[in-house]
């Protein structure tokens, strides 16, 4: 039992500057979980919180407190250690889908629970339920079994994990405090603890496509959730990757699955591989495993072998052929030369607009929707040689999409150009 | 009609430093009004505008919004002017009780809209209904009827006037953006132009007892109050006054009707007096009335004469005995020398606690309960003397005052020492 507040007395002092105390902010989500403290009170905390920030001590709490809101995952009856990875999102941002796989080949179990995309950027589940009877929903047992002979497992978080989190991302969505990287950190660290990883490797992406439009932002945010983990005695690294064009040459279902399973054959566009080989180096090394070979795996099958057990332990078939959309346009490029920007942001939002993604949560997705890139910044390009395909089974949804990429493509004269940073900076 | 906007757009716009548009204020409103933007919504965009503050054109906008959310008296049919006082509230502020029938004396209407004690400030309504038969509640028709006959009326505002104040009013009340300077202007000023006055004058009050605790505050709530009412062409001036210790010698209901008809017959405390006439000469200044003696008037019964109309044309009897509280306790000097310190915030609660006002909206006011003191500051005391009789018909009520009032007064060695500075400044 917590002692009784007053909710004003708490967003005053939020709103003079000051500091909560661990019982202030212990109470705040618990008393707003329960409904005691009313909507408009904590959006007028948490405007105050954006404006006036949080000290590393109230993050801290804020997030402990979102996590006993709700119950916690145990995974220390496996027999290996544990590793968890988190994107804060981005465009043609499948890489979950290779990565747990492949850093399960090397003995270290992956329990990723995911969601579903909401806008621009894509989400795992709705990307994996392109494969034919594959299922998102495992119960508890079922991912531990999962993780125990498997290694792998990507499934939708359980409802029970911090559900404080869940009701105030809600409110934050509607009250234009969203970006307050205090509330960003703890609602990311909150699941993600919750979960019960013992090693955790953050993607926090930096550009157009992403959350974090500047390098000193996403640094800030990454830096706050590394230290987050480290508090809860989790073992946590983030990189800072670029996010101003797409990953890869595919935004949206079934063509981003499609691509993954080209990683996981060897083969697949060079940052696709890039990132996923670095991100399981740096999982393997959170969690303990020194001298892995990811890059390896990859080609020679095993990241595969353990990929189609896992897709076929949550009912799926690995080799079945995916959902194609039914009507598809070409995008010429307009003039020879070097394509210098492909706008992450822009190409998100047609994916989503041709029925990849949703507006509204209860909207369903097109599985074959999406965008196929066929060049990427750094390249050559022809005028009247095809630079996108855009993919839908909707045809009246091309105008829109098309519009979105109004201003979305650069290209200037010269023979080959610097192609996107990919890893900017590394934060441990 | 308004054009349609988005919620969550104006909440950012604030929140990262923007200026509203004309348009995006009036949809706000509006919006806000119907129910469109949700509580939750105004919440974050109130915080938001009580830390990143709005200009002058966005604060004039915003008023004129809340006044179109609603009807509009109209005294042109009168055949002279209208003046009105609005006092910010303090302890023991009886002022318009004998102002308001002051000022009709010289021929200038007073149509006093007011409101009913919330907290440690007391209301005008609770005061006057500790007079038997007195009626609040008046019609518009009545009300100007009497404005015409008697000249002065004193009575509940119309629920039609500017709706969209009490929603936001009530909304704020729950979220801490209570003290915003932006929000408190538009507050006042919306009801009292919505209330169609030729002339307004300010009574600011400064000091523990005030909502304003410092000079600066309650300068730039001047300032801005006094530019909005010139805005609207409504002839504003305001005076900043002191309120660190109560106004005269009673804090209560009947009490001070007690104290207001004292003053109305040539006595009663010199502040409370010095007050009235200076606040008296500037309506009528305002409404432009040159060469009037308001001190005049107090001293040969005129200004009482029409108070006894006033009162009786609201169904009161003004000769009938007060209630008087049935039972009191008396707090003596400690020590022998100077009073120097009589904390009007201390006293404003006491009399609260003692029953003279409410926590919530609903709940009923005691006419006899209050604070009657016997010295003010300034005055030599003298150890076992009475200096202040707690007034309640519920003597359990004596310990939580006796509380209240542990830290309100400080005597010091010496004959005689300084009074409140009760004009501090003067803005127009």
């Amino acid at each position: 039992m917590t002692e009784a507040f007053d909710a004003v007395d708490i967003i005053r002092t939020k709103r003079d500057h000051g500091v909560l105390s661990p019982e202030q902010i212990d109470w705040t989500i618990d008393a707003y979980t329960r409904g005691e403290i009313a909507d408009e009170q904590m959006a007028a905390l948490n405007m105050a919180i954006l404006l006036n920030g949080m000290n590393r001590a109230e993050i801290s709490r804020w997030t402990a407190a979102m996590i006993a809101s709700g119950e916690r995952m145990d995974f220390s009856s496996l027999d290996r250690p544990t590793s968890d990875k988190h994107s804060t999102g981005g465009v043609g941002d499948k890489i979950t889908l290779p990565l747990a796989p492949l850093v399960a080949v090397f003995g270290v179990a992956v329990p990723q629970l995911s969601g579903r995309g909401l806008g621009h950027t894509g989400g795992t589940l709705d990307k994996l339920e392109s494969i034919p009877g594959w299922q998102a929903h495992l119960s508890n047992e079922d991912m531990l079994r999962q993780l125990s002979e498997v290694g792998a497992v990507i499934c939708a978080a359980g409802t029970g994990l911090a559900p404080a989190d869940k009701k105030l991302y809600a409110l934050r969505d509607v009250t234009g405090t969203v970006e307050a990287i205090p509330l960003i950190a703890s609602s990311i660290m909150s699941k993600k603890i919750a979960e019960g990883t013992g090693s955790l490797v953050l993607d926090v992406k930096v550009g157009s496509g992403a959350f974090m439009k500047d390098v000193g932002q996403a640094r800030e945010l990454a830096e706050t959730m590394v230290a987050l983990g480290k508090d809860a005695g989790v073992n946590t690294v983030a990189l800072l990757t670029g996010m101003s064009t797409p990953l890869g040459l595919t935004a949206g279902n079934a063509i981003e699955v499609e691509e993954s399973v080209e990683v996981l054959a060897g083969g697949g566009p060079a940052d696709v591989v890039e990132l996923t080989v670095r991100l399981a180096e740096e999982m393997l090394a959170a969690a303990g495993v020194r001298d892995a070979d990811p890059a390896a795996a990859l080609q020679d099958g095993r990241a595969m072998d353990v990929w189609n057990a896992m897709i076929e332990a949550q009912g799926g078939d690995p080799r079945a052929a995916l959902p194609v959309a039914r009507e598809s346009e070409v995008i010429l490029a307009p003039a020879d030369g070097v394509l210098v920007e492909l706008d992450a942001l822009a190409v998100g939002v047609a994916a989503w607009r041709l029925g990849a993604g949703r507006a509204r949560k209860e909207d369903q997705v097109q599985a074959g929707a999406g965008v196929r890139m066929h060049a990427k910044p750094g390249a050559r390009v022809r005028a009247g040689e095809p630079l996108m395909t855009l993919l839908t089974d909707t045809p009246e949804k091309f105008d829109r999409a098309r519009e979105a990429l109004a201003d979305a493509v650069v290209i200037a004269p010269g023979a080959m150009g610097p192609a996107q940073q990919l890893i900017i900076d590394r934060i441990a």
